[in-house]
């Protein structure tokens, strides 16, 4: 690699930011080189399978993938033949047959195959590798939100409408909210994957004219080796597996920015009812624990959501190779993967390091002075009397509540009307979480389920 | 409904525009009278089958059932209730009620429900049906494209990549690049329409509280009556079964604005080799045929992509419930819907209507003067000659053909190196197809196998 | 009008949706019967100005220009017509001969004019009127926002960054940090209207073939009576003022949205510091008041943000006319001017109805254990000490406080190092609240002057 | 800069796609080491200033001022404090302190100020940097275009609507429509650099409270020494300005797109009218002029619509600082400013070789059998005869020259009704180019005039 700065024109490639919005392990799919090393392997793979079938002699397909897993390529060295063809694959063809030095083999490297073929089936390899290590993450960070939604699965807090404390619910639930998506999330990218994970070869004009009656014996060759399975039709113009992983991507991005925007929302100064990661203080400010993570997964979330419109955009891909399309989808693509990647690395952190504060969340249901059981009341009041008796005489007394400054149940257990009611019932907040604890629950067992 | 102006911001509710970027039978799904009426039948299902279970009286359940049945509402009328609350819940229920003109049975509709179980759960009952008719038109899509592939599956065309003309391929390999990723979309969305089709049913704060114990088995009876399934956990917060939804919605969208750009491409005035629905004329220029349909197809797909966007964002949903989140998924999802309605409804016209014209492609090669058999000559001097020395000769030929403005073939036949090379095959455009037949007749087998 | 049911797949266009998510005002200039009239007054000016050129009989002129005026036309009538042609143009203007009922004259109607001409004219119209009822709107909601900041320039509240109360500052500076952005909002969007209120008179190529010489000077004349400017060159084709206008609207959503924003955020019931608007109550949950019109700032906010980018991919316009690019600037343009009209119409409501609680913006300051003070206090101690030994001093007394539940100023009170300085005034909100009164007042200065 | 490999996520950041998708000089402006550098320029000027007025000692406001320009920190060092605060700023002031090697100096580095006031001044000065070279770009991209439009003011073409084939016009009124829009986002990025080129200077909370009656005359200090504007009000939470810059630039690449659309249209195999650039060859495939640069134009302004309506919705920016909104907005910016320099940079090389070619448009217009000029030979026709009679004639004429394939003209001079009819005249494309070589002489007569 030459001695230039590094670029660092997005976040996701920026040294500086790579803990913050980029992913260094993922990132490491991404780069120039593990492009190269993806494309070599194609074509070590393409070149054995040949040799194989004799389309090109046996040894030279052997000198070829030898060379392939061998060869050091500066993909700097690659950028003025990229721009000329608008496509990698020209120029690094060029180059690795020099550096093979063997010209009699080197000749049958790339053998009807077209650039496509190459990029495609090197990004292949690549999009599996990413599925699997977002897999594993989101298995860990499923069974981290399984064990606290059954730790805290009837911890009662305020469940939040609109913005506005609504009526009680549990942690646990709340959790399990987080949760559920995530495993369908998984079971999604998985299914998804498995249409990207394909081999390309199709050759130039996208009906594997190269190769004769031999070529899908070839790609079936080539899956083979490389651990990908071969379509049934080219996919050259036909992106749509892309465009359901990319979506995959984005949806998994967009359930993890609502456990981002609930941690924030939650780690608020004046709510303070859980904290999670390590929260970035301020050396100025020493009451602060800014949600530097949870942001994070929300600003990822918003991103992802406009990469993955690029990708379904870069469907429409004219006859049968689209320049612009397949670049729009270049520009999308890696990206969207390592915010993915970000998004699931932040994600562990907090998942695994739940903190809810049990006094908050009860002080905070406390606050509202009981007008949030009011409805509770009204169904305990509604046992002795009509419902739309009940339901007025709550009324009346949530409107003194407040015009008092006083507790509902106080003002309720002065009126003789209500007496014999029980309040104490109706204003105990874990007495009115529904079926949240079973849900929590259900979701813990899902997890461990898998 | 009222006696004022229809309204018409966007074309999906356009009278005029709506043959063109609408669709009448689907924007029928989203009007605010089907609105009223699916939110309806879930409140007539939620009332019986807790009159069934003993929540509220059997009699009131019936009650409710039927009315829910025969009362007609204006949704007009709701709209100051709706701006109010932010959601048309509370002012159809309230409209619903006194309609009813029976209070004691009135006073138990929506019993325990919240207003987004009766939205959502309206809205799946739409979107269910949406399904159904997505599919039944791609299957029909499919299905001209099958019939079309195997038509043409040896009519020889030639390809282009980023916009050249690249070497010959069969119009019914075209045919299959559009159909084989339909037949993905179809699975997509059958698929995905699993994860809308769901019960809502999950109380102010989605745990359920409002119904006790009884609330699963609520659920259950409502999902048998509305053909709904039952999830595992409450979905009001998780809602990445609709962002999945719009994004297959998007890709079918992406998919079929393929098959739009190439027919654009295809008719344009100095290709002409693909005709395919009516074909918008001018009066002033008779030869013209504005390629309507196609083009409709291009601009829904680029429109899709950006809702579709929306809905992932969506995702970041705060808390129990995300008024801002919520109206942001109305905003996009609707249009989407529809966008998709008028891709399908353009598409099954244009693929029950191709018209493809053999002798424009045979000509539009021809006009190569060779050129595009170039690789094809080389191999076949290959065949006498070691292969840099056959590139060497192609190359040359080539660059004289160019200057001199000859046909490649009559050049390399002056040349006496050439003699003996099958330079007859070479030329015979449809001997260099490669595999583009059995793919198209592959597709069309698929096609017939659903 | 026909009489099916009024079409309502947006809210934009859902009489029940109307007042929350749409603009009846602005909504009625982009209906079907507005976009006809609008293309009527084009041709009735075209006609005139050729009338009096001589390009038409003076007589026919007048006639289609009284015609234009008085005729009323079903735009759903048109629809067979627009989806046939991609336009409506076409049957829109063989209906108006139709209906003139005097064909002598009919036959010069839309002389020499191409769809795009009176499409994009017509258009223009709309869109000046569009713009100036939104900077009426602005001028009263900066107005609002100026009186409030005035009203409330010394009011102390807690700074809140990244979720977090940081130090204090004044509702004022709030409110002048909304107002702000609106100022240069109603600046930009009444320059982006120039860009779009002009002429479009180019004919079928764009070149203004059809008029000969006297083409311009019919623009002139179109321009004069219809109040639209001509530009130097045509702009079929370079519709830069469209996405320029696209984007004012969006950014004036966005920052409105930032507004709406805080307004859910401060409403929260843990904060409860301001409330604006009526708030949706909610009758099971008396205490909650959801900030319906603030959260549907936030969702158009978002929205208009991708509609503004359909706009900006639009420019990418074929040729000398691109009907997909074409449609798919309608599809974005409406929804994202009503969606301007929406929240302007919010934030009128909101801007003119804020009531801050100053009694809670002190409780909630209040409850930071004056731990947001430490730096204040911190620089009061460096009066006496060293910083660094001011700064150790502040940070073991935070710990200390967060460990005893003390409130800050207490500790430090203890400690002997720090008799001496003036703690009173460190933990004084209204004296650390920087220029945050002169900046309100300078905005509320910046609000009268327009 | 540590050994490890360059990341490469985005083609923006790619070595390899450098010269593709990438600008060098541009993409400068963004490395870490620039925003580093740009950030320390803050920090010195804000000391320096500081110093004068005398809240520093003015011995240390010059000593931070020297280190800052001459401080060379390495910005992955940064990675975990970055991480940690979720902003670099902290650590950088940290690890800047601790170079300077003179702690009763580097007390006093970024006094007062907040981490938003550093990187938001810093980033100013990158941005005022980048609308200076991409003004100057297209300065030059105006000009060339200018010439060539006054070059090929009359060279006729057929002008193409949807698709087909309309009327003549000429080449040179075709450049005009490129490059009058490039004139207008030349305006209009400069008007947007005013609104981004400023001092942020606002502290913690946005009020300037820790630099007292002073922080004004700060920042005006600070803002004479880096040539940046100061604002009436701090801008902190009120960011429309960079929307509008990302706009202005986003409208800048979908109006370099329309030309990049254009030049693949126009040189297409079949059509090969226009060539530009150098086009990337293929080995195979002889004939093939690959319009990779056009093509990248298209790309980019597809992808640049998306950024920028990130940096809308990044207005919903709560408080007085929004992490996740903030952030969405680093991920949008830099590689919204380096599309725009891809783009401007691909314009330079085409703008400069535009190469049309007189002969293939000729051919193109003479393969419509004349029937292009229908209108015109009507009109010829109308010279004579009722016009409805001349319309009639025409429109048999070419059903005629349809059916047999034979030339318009050739049809209608058989019939003797058009005998006298100067059809010679119609049927000479020159003649009927409208004004388009006035409107290509004006728009190179404004591009002189800059």
């Amino acid at each position: 690699m030459s001695q230039e700065a590094q670029m660092s024109v997005t976040p996701f490639d920026s040294p500086m930011m790579r803990d913050l919005l980029s992913d260094k392990e993922l990132a490491g799919l991404f780069t120039d080189q593990a492009e190269v090393r993806a494309i070599l392997l194609f074509e070590g793979a393409l070149a054995r399978a040949q040799g194989k079938l004799g389309l090109i002699p046996e040894l030279s397909g052997e000198a070829i993938h030898r060379a392939a897993r061998e060869t050091a390529i500066d993909p700097s060295g690659l950028a003025a033949g990229t721009a000329s063809a608008g496509v990698s694959i020209p120029a690094l063809v060029a180059q690795f047959r020099e550096e093979m030095n063997a010209p009699e083999h080197a000749a049958f490297a790339h053998w009807g195959a077209t650039s496509q073929d190459a990029a495609d089936t090197g990004q292949a390899l690549r999009l599996k590798r990413l599925a699997a290590v977002l897999d594993a993450r989101l298995a860990e960070i499923i069974a981290a939100l399984g064990d606290a939604a059954e730790e805290h699965a009837e911890l009662p807090m305020a469940a939040r409408t609109r913005a506005q404390i609504a009526t009680p619910t549990t942690f646990g639930a709340r959790v399990a909210a987080w949760g559920a998506p995530l495993i369908r999330a998984r079971a999604r990218l998985a299914r998804a994957a498995e249409g990207v994970a394909l081999v390309s070869l199709a050759g130039a004009s996208g009906n594997m004219a190269a190769m004769g009656a031999q070529a899908e014996e070839v790609a079936r060759l080539v899956g083979e080796e490389l651990g990908l399975s071969v379509p049934a039709l080219p996919w050259h113009a036909g992106r749509d597996g892309l465009a359901e992983f990319g979506a995959a991507l984005a949806i998994l991005c967009g359930s993890l920015g609502k456990m981002g925007q609930d941690l924030v929302l939650l780690g608020q100064s004046e709510i303070g009812e859980v904290r999670a990661g390590e929260g970035g203080g301020s050396s100025t400010m020493p009451h602060k624990s800014n949600p530097v993570g949870a942001e994070a997964l929300v600003a990822l979330a918003r991103h992802a959501s406009r990469l993955s419109g690029g990708l379904q955009e870069a469907l429409i891909f004219a006859g049968e190779r689209d320049g612009a399309a397949w670049q729009l989808e270049w520009m999308s693509l890696g990206q969207l993967c390592v915010a993915a990647g970000a998004a699931t690395r932040h994600a562990q952190g907090l998942a695994r390091s739940l903190r809810p504060d049990g006094a908050r969340m009860l002080a905070n249901m406390d606050a509202t002075g009981g007008l949030m059981m009011a409805e509770a009341a009204m169904f305990a009041l509604a046992q002795a009397m009509p419902r739309p008796e009940a339901q007025a005489l709550v009324k009346a007394a949530c409107a003194t509540a407040v015009e008092q400054g006083a507790h509902l149940r106080a003002v309720l257990e002065e009126r003789k009307e209500a007496r014999g009611a029980d309040l104490g019932a109706a204003f105990d907040y874990s007495r009115h979480v529904g079926l949240a604890p079973v849900l929590a629950m259900r979701f813990a067992q899902m997890a461990r389920e898998g």
